[in-house]
């Protein structure tokens, strides 16, 4: 599955119910340096969720996590609009000290996995730098603000006039990641945000061909529901890049390696015109929050 | 005061109830970076213990601390023989992310002061590295460590045979410290270990002489009572760097900057034989775990 955070995340965890060899290519663009610590928000949010520890309420960290340090840094008058939760605080300092010991970001996050006994692989798409970075437009000012800055300090709320993969140019594709596209039986591209979630996973050299070579095997899930994004910023970010913000807008914009693509029941006048483009489209429940909804999009998705 | 951790910190406390302006001047040498984290163990066991928040059971770290960041580290097979609880972690997330802004190690320590209203100027010795490595002999195979690596993960309990600065030709004296030196009423050398606390500060350029220049002002606490350290590796490392482990031997280590030596009553007839030095003996009390001892230790320290 090539994937993003949350929506991802929730996909991957039927499918770690029902297949046995399951690799997921994350996106890495989300990553951010805070405090000294390499943090990886949706490679956590995937483990997390797999793992059954994922906060309900919030969809990322973790479940019952206290926030001791969080408190202190607030004390200090420190930077804190970032919440970093006591035991989701342990998997950053993992990381760092392992990256700082010269693992990759792949090796280091093979051992979170195996740290939660999952099975899965679970592929930064990179293990160089790669930060996606936005311009934002504020009554005329513009400024380019990392990922972070843009989607948790200003809560999404701010006007976008470009969007840019800092360190895509020469990132490559972590050991694998190009391999497992190739030798999957199914590629799937998760309901995430094309924008800023798949995008940077397809900015690194190498990627987006090697998908365009399997199309027929490439099966995408719209995040794009009646012309609204269940959760986040993908509407209103299509429509600032000039995309038209529905199923159809998303077939296109994948048209060229996605050879399939699941759309909701509700968007089902909306089959013809994506089959116009080129790109079988299959038309079937996809809000995963809804009773038996992700198995049974798991089992469409696979056949 | 020049000081180290533990020691100094139980001393300065009762300073900090009775001197209106107080200034500390710690070793950094014990500072480490882990998990990405800028630590500085002296610092924070002064300010802890200054704000009634050290654990009083430990000696360092926070009273009522809790572990979950260290239980993921744990979790995965991570670096986890240096124990960090979570509230602390927030001291160390602060000190990190100000210095990677540009702060220095003093700017950012005045800051963390600041967060317990605490009224004492903590200056590190230096803002520039300064490390205390040590050389330890293993059934004769040699090697030298960081001095965490030998104080906590090896629990001192291993063979020295030498003991550097790393960093120290290099080091500058942190902006205020040798004014402060200069212009104190009385300047007084903490019961920290002399080879492992107060050598590093005496190591930064400026520090021995300046404090040689105030010898008849300078104070020295023995740290050394009836030929023994209260706690750590003081008495050991003494005699391993063939110096007399004994108030004496502490004495004439200090000769050349300390004008006073403050000694135990169990050591009462050692006096004699520091005042031998040219250093003025001062006997008194100095287990300041016992009731009433740190006030008068103060008193006699100040007059």
């Amino acid at each position: 599955m090539v994937s993003g955070g949350v929506g991802a995340a929730r996909l991957l965890r039927g499918f770690h119910r029902s297949v046995d060899e399951l690799t997921a290519i994350a996106n890495v663009g989300d990553d951010m340096t805070l405090h000294g610590l390499q943090i990886s928000p949706d490679l956590d949010t995937i483990v997390y969720t797999l793992a059954d520890a994922v906060s309900s309420e919030r969809g990322w960290g973790l479940e019952g996590e206290t926030w001791k340090a969080m408190e202190m840094v607030t004390r200090y008058g420190g930077e804190d609009w970032f919440s970093l939760g006591d035991r989701d605080l342990g998997t950053h300092l993992f990381r760092t000290q392992r990256l700082s010991e010269g693992a990759t970001l792949a090796e280091a996050t093979a051992e979170i996995v195996r740290g939660w006994d999952l099975h899965l692989r679970l592929l930064p798409v990179s293990n160089d730098r790669l930060r996606t970075m936005v311009t934002i437009d504020q009554e005329g000012a513009r400024s380019e603000i990392s990922f972070q800055e843009y989607f948790v300090g200003r809560q999404h709320d701010v006007d976008v006039t470009a969007v840019r993969f800092d360190g895509a140019s020469s990132a490559r594709p972590a050991p694998g990641v190009l391999d497992a596209i190739t030798a999957a039986d199914r590629v799937v591209v998760a309901p995430s945000n094309p924008l800023v979630s798949i995008d940077p996973v397809l900015s690194v050299a190498g990627v987006r061909s090697t998908l365009a070579a399997r199309r027929e095997s490439v099966v995408g899930v719209s995040p794009i529901i009646a012309g609204a994004a269940l959760k986040g910023p993908a509407a209103r970010l299509m429509t600032e890049m000039g995309l038209e913000c529905s199923a159809v807008g998303v077939a296109r914009y994948y048209a060229d390696f996605c050879g399939t693509m699941v759309i909701d029941t509700v968007d089902a006048a909306l089959a013809a015109d994506i089959e116009a483009l080129g790109v079988r489209c299959i038309v079937t429940d996809t809000i995963m929050s809804e009773p038996g909804v992700l198995d049974s999009l798991c089992e469409t998705l696979l056949h």
